[in-house]
Order: structure tokens, then sequence, then C-alpha cells
């Protein structure tokens, strides 16, 4: 069965190729995409997903900007990973789609309600402040929602801080709500992402379709790459948003393990931490879970076969191609 | 000019107390009222709203419910206060006015926009966690509205803690959302409140009315009355929410005094402490003011008044009554 | 009775001021002064409390130097009101005196061991790591003292944060252990303090005697009342110390309330508050109390009797005045 | 060269065994051991530690007791591991040895200061308050000791708390203390001594000695390995504080990693944690690390050679058994 899945997102070089992700393959749908400031400005990423859209020719599914600002903590963007634009590197087209008129949050809201429970799986790759105020908004969506499955925090590893992550840090009372509720959330987490490292064997088969869209991501990883070598010292970098798609297309793409996970909301050293317990078999009534193991050729055989499915997507051409915004 | 305000509470004996000041006296304009989790669950200060609607003969004016938890921490109630229907005492009447089909956030939010810059007040009397949602949802309301009167904290007063006070400490991210807003807020907190004491000689103004609801309010002021002097020690209750309401109307009817105010939400002794500074004159960009001192004989005359001009208000006979709720 | 008192301090204008009382009031005998980093180093501290023993005349008197830090914070000194050597103003005489061998913190212990149960009070004018560490190293020290009456602190005031007093939060852990030993603790906080002002009236009666501490003390207070105009913008600078010095002497020459006081560890805006409960009567088990009003004739009284007393002093002259630390 | 050790533990199984390996082994020489609340009350602790130093014959080294609770958090034994003895299983001898008569604080400075600068390492297996008064006392024993190796902590794993060790937790302000000291300081935490189990392999070796003081440790990891199964699912017991211990005689014992290291002291569920920054490679000016992996075969080894080493030890006689502490 296809699952159906809203995205929301800041793109971002690896949302980017989430989009992608969850637009080429077939077993899950996309519904709509919501996004959120983070990465950068609401503004930049906004235009970015559309720009997106259009270079993988994603239309007749919604897309929704969301909340500017984070609920409590000040705005944090990722300037040295993302660059000015948010998505630096490639030349990206005009949007050719209108943004949906609702609120990202009403759109979420608006989904999840209008399909049957258990249909909608939330497949948030950013702060959490959308998702949240969903959540405290309509609080009925929660027992609705099939699951949340996130791209975020980290059990034993931090990049924002020595152990926190930049999605969860940015907005850590919307983790807490989001982390709280009682839906079935798997935390896709730096643990998992820094093993899916796009190495030189990676880009060397995307390069090989041969197609606008797959040059586009060896464009965006060309950037994400270099300022991941710079500003973390990776060799390849971690390309952490589409793993979060690819556990809801194959959940055998990667191991998981049942813990309960709390957010840190006062630490001097630790805000914005995900506190894993695993000190004891998780408990009957634990509804959260956190990603371990990626079997990492599996990962990146599903984001080839997307673009390849993708072909030429949206066509655009040379032509088309606006400028990166400064 | 009259003013147009949304009120924003949990009735509450003071917050129906706050809605009959609003509705009675000709200077202010009810535009909209909105409910929220606080003095007991939405559900019933909700119902308790309407109630109070039918008993004052408010018509014409939309009521929304808003949000049923705070944003971070769990739901704590004043039954202790409030009794068991957050509106014990009086019996009151079933609820004739249909709710409003928006969340209060959308209502909020509509209402300013639908109004010129400046025109809006909003008064809030409860937690802030409706307030805090329209903010961040809609951003522009923030510029638009022209002030927030707030009832809650005390710069150097607490109830629920030794320096908290409960609109506050219920929702403290949500407190701190709106206090860190630019817009105009001044803050009647329990430095001000604890000074409007129903005394009896108030108590035999509003008895000497004789009209249906001057005896709604009086019962309410018994059953308060008794609640405060057993859980606090109070002779006469201090009677809050009327007190942002009165000021809206005549701002000569208070002190205050022009300090920076930001809301603690990391301490062990302290979270959802309203911190003011008054260690130096308020810098020239302070958006905030603390309610000092109150003209008692001149809030009282306004209540009074208010009930005066009301009159027998929606006219309910004592077979309209239902039960209160158990 | 002569009420036998240990003086732990870091002079400081008020230090000095509290220990020419202590010294030249023949109500309290001083059997120890100890000294902690606070206004500035240990270093220069306790330098300066030798020199003021020498313009007092004090002798036979232990003086032992503590610690050169806080517990946990970093060290913070009160540069812009105390000046380079933490007691600007005056020349200060080389000191006679000899330190004690032994650590402030063994001074305090084995001074409150050698007396009888009740015979000792403790009398802080400083941060407060030596007295903390006092009770941890040598608990029994702690029902063995009299009562500890610390000048700190504020229930409604702050000086170094919006509500926070500098001798508390320079070491809040400290602070923290001092108030929650069960031994009777006064707090001469800056309710009190601030109005222990240093009045022309004041200035003048001390300039009258003549004498050389006088003299010493007026030098003191130019200094300090500057530093004070310019950075807190009093007219006449606050004399904080020598407050609790006169409670132990005359606790008439103050009212004061019992009420529960803790110390704020985790607040951001909070951190080192004295949060005094005062929503109920004091438990019967409360063994703390803070300084309300101040009989300011009285207590200048006081100051000028003592200083009358001590007449010339050490008789220091023009040729024994060193330089002032740079 | 001979590494001459402080030992500050609170005996408590692991620290037992910690003691005879110190003993037996001709590579570290015991000059003093001191004892703090931790595993059970002061008093325990320190009788435990004189009932061991009979059993494995120490004679000739100054024991002294330290502090009966932590600086700033109340007293938390760990008594559901090591019983109301904190050393239960064994029948304990009746201790010979007289305790030192200064404070364990004062026994540390005085060592320290007696010794050439890199003369003595302290191996503190317990809480670390003794540790902090010290450093906080006398200043000069930082940079004149050689190291701190301390069984305590965990980078990635917590057993009092999801992120926190007991030793760490029962008093996060001294531990702050220690951690942020300039000395060298290897933390020896649950990420490596939950390696060092005492497996049936183990337990056999032990009981082939045949000896008194090789009973009484089968004894002790009798009833700690039944606690530990059953409080936390362990099925062979990990023996924590010998772990310390071997580093000091054997760095090549366990595989190091250098890291920063800090205390979070503010945060609601990771308070007592010890946070370790991985992400770059450690700064230059690093002072400390933590122990990775450990070498179980070589471990286990030095443990049975002490043991054979010490032989019978003080030839403590079935008559000379005292009675378990109730």
């Amino acid at each position: 069965m296809t699952r159906k899945i809203i995205l929301d997102c800041d793109p971002g070089h690896d949302d980017a190729i989430a989009m992608l992700l969850a637009h080429g393959n077939p077993d899950v749908e996309l519904v709509a995409v919501t996004t959120v400031v983070g990465n950068q400005t609401l503004e930049k990423v906004t235009r970015n997903a559309l720009s997106v859209a259009r270079i993988a020719g994603i239309t007749g599914v919604p897309f929704a900007a969301g909340c500017p600002r984070p609920l409590v903590r000040e705005v944090e963007n990722a300037l040295e990973i993302h660059g000015e634009s948010g998505l630096d590197g490639p030349r990206l087209p005009e949007p050719e789609l209108a943004l949906d008129r609702r609120h990202a949050v009403d759109l979420i809201i608006d989904t999840v309600m209008a399909h049957e429970p258990g249909e909608i799986t939330i497949v948030p790759t950013a702060g959490l402040t959308n998702i949240a105020l969903a959540a405290r908004k309509e609080p009925r969506i929660v027992s609705r929602v099939r699951e949340v499955v996130l791209m975020g925090g980290g059990y034993h590893q931090g990049n924002w801080s020595a152990v926190a992550e930049f999605n969860i840090i940015i907005d850590p009372e919307a983790a807490h709500i989001v982390f709280n509720e009682s839906w079935p959330l798997t935390m896709v987490g730096l643990d998992l992402t820094h093993q899916a490292l796009a190495t030189t064997e990676v880009t060397e088969r995307i390069a090989a379709l041969g197609t606008g869209p797959a040059r586009f991501v060896n464009e965006l990883l060309d950037f994400f790459g270099a300022t991941y070598r710079e500003s973390q010292g990776f060799e390849h970098p971690p390309v952490h948003d589409p793993c979060a798609v690819a556990y809801v297309i194959d959940p055998g793409v990667m191991t998981v393990r049942r813990a309960p996970v709390d957010i840190e909301l006062t630490g001097t050293l630790t805000r914005g931490m995900t506190v894993a317990d695993f000190r004891a078999p998780a408990p009957d009534d634990c509804h959260t879970q956190v990603a371990v193991d990626l079997d990492h050729q599996r990962f990146w055989d599903l984001v080839v076969d997307a673009l390849e499915r993708i072909g030429e997507g949206g066509r655009v051409g040379d032509d088309d191609a606006g400028e990166a915004l400064a």
C-alpha cells in the first residue's frame, strides 16, 4: 500500500533530496509539503521548496508556508552548511507552483483530518514548530496520524552542541511537544544519518543517470560536501533528511530500537538534547524508537532508483534557471 | 472613542465579572470572546463563558474555544479556587449562544486583521496559550494590535508559588512569547489585583442593585470569597480579572510603572516568575509596564455602574437555570 | 551580655565600616575576622582588612584569609563600586597585624568549636564561600552557632541582576548551603540596606568627630558615594554591611519578618535570587527571617558612637600611610 | 616507578576490590585512603574501609573520614546495590586501624603538599565532595597533583538517570569543580566499567586462589552480582572502581580518548551528566580524557595477581568477624 506522507521541511540540501526521494518512489505519496524556518528564513526555504518541486516535476500537491520563527527561542539558521540561499550550489529555477493559501499548520491539520485515521504519516525534516503548533491547535490529529518519522536529534551524537542536533535545538519546546505526544514516533537522528554518507561511489552512480535532476542532486552534494568538510571535518557529507523518507518506504533500510526519548529544556550544556533511556527494556507503552544502523547500499539504491524514475522531472532547461538568492 | 477588545478568558469567577464589566461599560466594546484551559478544563470554561453571556445578555459577539492544554507543561487547574465547574456557587443557565466554528486562535487573528491597525486591544485574563499561538501563527497581528492588557503575574507577589502567579505559571512558555513580542503590554498582576478586594461595602452596593446579574455576581463573590479565605487567608477576595478591563476603560483607575519584564523558564523556585527590572529608569524602547496602585473606589464604581447598565441583562429566570457542572 | 562575633568580609568600603562598628561598639566582641574573595581578589581584601584593623586599633583578634574563588562559578569582583584596590579613596596604612596561619574555614570552625554552644554569632558581609565550606567540613558548627546574621540578597530588590544581589550571585551554591542549614539566619538584604543611606547629615556628624578613623570613614564614603551615584543612580550611598553588625548589637534597629528563604540555582533570569515566601504565615520550623525597615537615626547613632569610642584608634599618622594598591 | 595514590572511596563492594588491587599491586602505593558519603552513610563506608584494610593487611597508611553529605544536594545512598551496610554479603571483621584525626580534606591537602609536584595521583571512586573541597580550600594542590583518575560518569551511559552516573549525580556541583580544574583528569566511566564484568570465569579464578581475601572478594561479588541482576538486569556485575586503579597501574589496560568533558548542573533530565564533546579533535589545552575500551583479560589478571600477592592479608580468622551492620 502506498504510504501517504506530509513532508515538513526547510530545504536545505538534504531536504531537497528527501523531496526527490518521496516524489520518485512509488511506495510513498506526497500529499502535502509544508515549510518552516530552519536552515534558512521561511521565505527562502519556501521558495527553495517550490524550485525543487519544479525540478522534480511535482504537481498537484499543495505546498504551504508555516512558521517564520521558533516558539520560544530566537531564530537560528544554518548558513555555514546551506549557504545564503539555503540551497547554495546549483542554479535554481523560478518556482511555477503557487503556494496554498493556508498556513502550513492548517494544511497539516486539514490533511490529517480529511484522511482516515492511520492514513497519514508526518515526516518532519526540520525544526518542529509547525508540527507542534498543529498538535496544539487540533489535538485530534495526534491519534489520527499513523506515525511521525522525523529527522532530528541523536541519542549519542550532536552537531549544534556537544549533545544536541540542529533541528531540535532551534526549537526545543516544539520538539518537547512533538516527542511527548502519544503518536508513534521514530527518531532518525545523527546516530543513523552520519552513516548516510554520499561517497564517491554514490555520486558516480547519480552522475551516471545523466538527467537534469541527477545533475541537480550532485551539484547540491558538491556544495554540501564542501561545507561539511570545512565546518565539521567530514570526508563525505551525511545526507540526513532522505533517511527519514527511506524509513517510511522501507523500514528494513535501518535497524531501530524502542526507547523512551524526551527533550531537555533547561540544561546549560544539554538544552535540546534528545535524551534516550536505554537502561532497561522499553516499557510496553513506549511510543518512541530511535534509528540505529543504516543499510548504506539499500538506502542509496532507493535514492538512485527514485531519481531514475523521475527522469528529467519538470524538464527545466538552462534558460529556466533563475539566480541563486544572494 | 470606544475601545474594541478581545477578551481571552477562562471563567472563572473573576473572569465572569470581567465579562460583565466589559459588556456593561460603554467605553469598551467586546468584539470577541475566546476561551482557554486554565481555571478549569476548556470544555467547562467555554460553557461557563456562554452561560455568563446569557446572564449578561451578550449577543452578536463571536465566542470561540481555544487550546485545551498549555504549550509545554501539563494541564493544571485551579479547582480549590473556582470549584468543580470553574464557576461554582450560582446556578448557571443553559447557554443560548452557539460557539463560533473557528478556533480561538483563528478568531483572534481574523479579528485583529479585519480591523485597522491600532483598533484592537487584547485583554487576556487567563493563561496565555491562545495569544502565544496567535502571535506565532500570524506574526503580523503583533504590530496591528493596539496593546495587550493582561491579568497575570506579579512583580513582587506570587500565588501559585512564592514568586509566580497562576495565569503565568500554567503556561510559562506562552507567557514568554507574549511578553517578548513588541506590542505595548500592561501587566495587571497580583501587586495590583490584591488591592481589588470585594469588601462588604462592595457586595452591599452590588446587592442594592437588586437585579439578576447583580445577584449572580454576589453569588460568585460568596463562593470565591470562601475559597480565598480558606486557601490563601484573605478576609475579602481579590477580584483580579476585571482590573485589566478597568484599565482599558480608564487608565486613571490605577498607577503604572514602565519596566522591562521577562518570564523565567528554567528556575527551580522561580519558574513562571514575571521578572521586572526596576534598577534603572526603563529604557526608551521598553514596551512593558506594570500596574502598581489601584484606586479602589473608582474601580468598584466602574463595576457597579456596568452592572447597573446591564440591568436584568438576558433576563434569565429561575426556570432557565441549568445545573452547575459536577 | 557582649555578643561574640566572627566577621567574614571582603573589604570593601562598607565592610570596613562594619569592622569599625564591631570594634567600637561595646556590646559586640570581634573574636575573629575572616576574608573571602568578593569585592576584590582575596589578596586585596585581606590586605584591606589588615589595614583597617590598624586604623581601628584592632589587636589580639585573629585574622585569616579564606577562599580565593567561589565554589562553582567563576570569580566576579565589584570593581565599579569599590575600585582597583577594593578600598579606593583613602590612603591605606601598611598592615601591622600578621595573618593567622590557619585557613579562614578552619579559624571559623575552631572558633565555634572552642566556644560554648550559642556563644558565637557569624556575621558574613561577603560571598558565602567560607561559611559554606565550614559548614560542610565541620557540620557540628551548625547547631553550635548562635545565629547567622548576614548582609546579602533582597526579597524584592536586586543589584547585580534584576532580582539578585552581589554577595549571593557571586556564589549562589554557597548561599544555598548557608540558607538551607538549620541555624537561625537573618538576611539583612537590599530591602533594608538601601535605607541605610549616608546622607549629608550623616557625613557631617562623622566629620565633626575630627579623628583619623572618622576622616577615613568619610573618605570611604566620598568614593563609595561617587561610584554608587554613577553606577546605580543613588544620591547618597547605601552602606550595607554595618547594618548586619547593627542588628547583632541592637535588634531594635530594624524590623524583621519571618519567612522561608531559599536560593535559586538554575534560573536564567533569577540565578542567585533569595526567594522569600510571604504567602502564608511562616511555618513553626522556619529558621530564616528578613530585615524590612531600618530605624535610620538609631543605626547611624550606633556608627557614630562606635567611631567616637574608637577615637584615634591605631593612631596611624600620615607617615604611616602606604600607597593604595594599584 | 611506583605511583603514589590517594584513594578516595565509599566502600562499597567495588571500592573494596579497588582497595585490594591498590594494596596488592606493586606498581602503586597507597599513601592515603579517604572516605566520603556515597554508597552508604559516611559512618558506614568509613567503618567498611577500615574492615577491608584489616582483611587486606593494610597498615601504616592513614585513613581519614571526609564529608558526610554532598555540597548542595541532599544525601542519596545506593542501598539497592550495596545493601544496608554498604558492603553486604561477607561478614566484616572489626576494624583495627584507628582513623587519622584529620578531616579527609586536610589529609588530601597535606599529602599532596608534602610530596613533590607530580608525585601524587588522586583516585576518586565515589562522589567528588572531598576532592572538590580540597581543591577549593587549597588551590595549590591542583597544579601539584600528577593526575586525577576517577571512576564516575559516562559519556554515553547512565545508571542513576538515563544519562547520569551515581558518583556524579549525587554531587554534581563537586563534580563540576573537579572536572573544571586544570589537572589532567581521566574519567573511567560506565562506558568502560560496564565491560569489567565479573564473569563466571573470573570468579572461578578468584576462588582458585583459596585465600581469605579471595573468598571475601567472591562473597562481595555474589551479593553485588545479585543486586545488579535484580536492579539493572546485568547477568554478571560490572566491577567499576578497580578499573580506575588499574589504569594508574597500567594505562594499556584500556584505550582512552581525549575530549572536553563538563558537568551539567541545571538540566531537568540531564543533571549530573558528564557531557563529552567528540565533535572535533580535542583542543590542545584539553586536560580531560575518557576511558573507552577495556582489555578484559588484562584487567582481571591485575586483580587476580594482586589478590595472589596479598595472600592471607591480615589473616582475619572466622573468630574475628564482626556482624554486618544492620
